[in-house]
């Protein structure tokens, strides 16, 4: 086994790329002569979105652990240490908690299984970076493995026992099955159980706040459960986490988490945009702000009623539908191929080269096709930081 | 202007990686040992595709130029030309021409428009590496743009007139602004009427032989318009360009088609096998292989009749549909999020760890997802290639 630490490619360090062959942008240039498509993030809305869900977190005793799937940038989780108290990052991805962890954040949980062999024994070398290393187990069987990791690399691999509380997908559906697997984990060399994964994700996007709430009251009840469970078979529960953007004000006065791991607060896209908040307002009218914006041109218009732009399905993810064009009633996307998007143009107002900035429909997705964000103020281009995890799924 | 030629990363220099951290496989592992979500390519399956498709281009004497924006691969790229007799690529951005061009490719169509200022600088510098390029020009203030970086370059470029045969997107909507447009090119310093674009994207997907012919019959029509239109002028059209996978045989048997742009054969997907051969038969049963998998990974089975696998949207593009379990009837892919996917498996017979072979549903923009192809033979990794041009959008 190779243990040195390699260095990540130092991709902070812009004087090697071109722009246009290989970055869209650099530090200085103003807004219109970025290269596009490219994601571009409104400094100033960022920093506040980030301020405000940090200023809530502290408010309400709250840990909050960022959720980096959706940014995959070292660069923006610590901004959201520096201005919104971050303690750490959750991932979905061994390999983007190497880039975590390789990048300097001290407290990183992999919110998920790990069972491939190779991938456990990556795991189990992530301590050596300086980061206090969680994962999430299911399955009694899982326990030996990381447990064998951990004492062969002579680290310590916390464990959360994940409960599926409503997504239908990972983790345990009983309290007697926290239970069983937290007793296996703190008999285990090299483990140590350090809490509950009760995140309800089907919910998130629900239009409806009472139609939320309703799901995660359930959820609520299946974390308090495993809870008590845990405390009558005298074991401590230092952490529950979970939450999202769609119902972190829930968990923080659930009176039972104690943490969350909201991600796409920070950016915003177009679905999750659309829900509504308790008083039946759309989330990104007032609670947060739109500050990830596919940024795109116009280069085509031979049709009267219809431009043709430059970002098509290799910019950004349809899944939760189509971008929405930011600040404009008067033109509309309405069609997306692979390097193509139709723009309804009813007034025939946009001209060649106009750029129009566009609300991602699904900002986790989308962000993963980029390997840069622009970060502006101004007008002017403040930042490119590399998306350091992009495509690290593995 | 810069005008050094920078060399490309060296990404076929596979020592650099870390197998995990970075790159998927290395040469002579086991497929079963590949870290998963990863693409892979059956190189048997990918060898027959390009040959049969060569030969058919050869038969009916036409050329052809692959369409290297489905891989985005300098690497399948000289495949083709290499098994497949193709005559160099086509492809959409022009930071993928740079790719290919950079890549050893001699001859590089950018099948699109491009407008922005810098991009027609650097598409201007393209000859300079050695390749013939060619762009499409739909709009006649387009030629003087042109023009002007080709001379201030000292290089050629040569125009493609692109005709609007049916997708409703790019493209002229007469032969009259051929005409028009050809005279400028011809009379413009520095560029080449080299011929016509005539690509209908919008019909290829569509299930039904008779109704795709139908469509390609008015692309036709429109087509062998213009050639009598530019004849007429008393220009010379070298070259009609267009076709692909669910249309190529309309083309080479129009009598005024000269080249082929297919991509989607060589590695095929979900959404085009589904199309029907002039029998009625799906044309990923006897026309083309499946030669491009997601290989996945069963990661959670906490639920007796769903397994949860590690390839989700992160990992795929799922705008054509969800992908396919390959030579599975007993388990089907039925749920895509971030970074899961839910396979359901009402037998109760997937283990933990199990990899799966993933037809995806639509191979362009899940191609662009990947940093990298392993390419497969008799269950050993034989190659892993950089996907040369993966994100490269602008």
């Amino acid at each position: 086994m190779d243990e040195r630490v390699r260095e990540m490619k130092d991709m902070n360090n812009l004087d090697q790329y071109e722009v246009g062959f290989d970055i869209p942008a650099k530090p200085g240039m103003n807004e219109a002569d970025i290269q596009t498509p490219a994601l571009i993030l409104d400094l100033d809305a960022l920093e506040r979105n980030i301020v405000k869900m940090g200023d809530y977190a502290k408010a309400h005793g709250m840990r909050h652990r960022v959720h980096g799937k959706m940014h995959k940038s070292v660069d923006v989780a610590k901004l959201q240490e520096r201005l919104g108290g971050a303690i750490g990052v959750c991932c979905q991805k061994v390999s983007e908690a190497e880039v975590f962890a390789r990048g300097g954040i001290k407290d990183v949980l992999v919110s998920n299984q790990v069972r491939d062999p190779a991938k456990i024994d990556r795991l189990a070398r992530l301590p050596k970076f300086g980061a206090r290393t969680i994962v999430c187990v299911d399955d009694l069987a899982n326990v030996a493995e990381l447990s064998a990791a951990a004492v062969r690399h002579g680290t310590q691999i916390d464990c959360f026992i994940e409960i599926d509380c409503g997504a239908g997908r990972c983790g345990v559906n009983s309290s007697d099955a926290v239970v069983a697997i937290a007793q296996a984990v703190e008999a285990a060399d090299g483990l140590s159980f350090t809490g509950i994964q009760a995140y309800q994700g089907a919910m998130q996007h629900m239009d409806s706040y009472e139609d939320r709430k309703a799901k995660l009251d359930i959820a609520i009840g299946m974390v308090s459960d495993a809870v008590s469970a845990l405390s009558d078979a005298g074991i401590t529960c230092e952490l529950v986490s979970g939450g999202g953007t769609g119902s972190y004000y829930f968990e923080s006065n659930s009176g039972v988490y104690n943490e969350l791991q909201c991600g796409s607060y920070a950016f915003m896209d177009a679905d999750y945009g659309r829900i509504l908040d308790k008083d039946g307002k759309r989330i990104d009218q007032g609670e947060w702000e739109n500050a990830l914006f596919l940024l795109t041109s116009v280069m085509s218009h031979t049709k009267s009623d219809k431009a043709i732009v430059d970002a098509g399905l290799k910019a950004q993810s349809v899944d939760s539908g189509l971008p929405v064009v930011f600040g404009r009633d008067d033109v509309e996307y309405l069609k997306c191929s692979d390097e193509h998007g139709v723009v309804g143009d009813p007034s025939g107002v946009l001209a060649i080269n106009e750029k129009l900035r566009l609300v991602p429909g699904h900002c986790d997705p989308t962000c993963n096709v980029h390997d840069w964000y622009v970060g502006v103020r101004g007008g002017k281009v403040e930042c490119v930081w590399p998306v350091s995890a992009r495509g690290r799924a593995y």
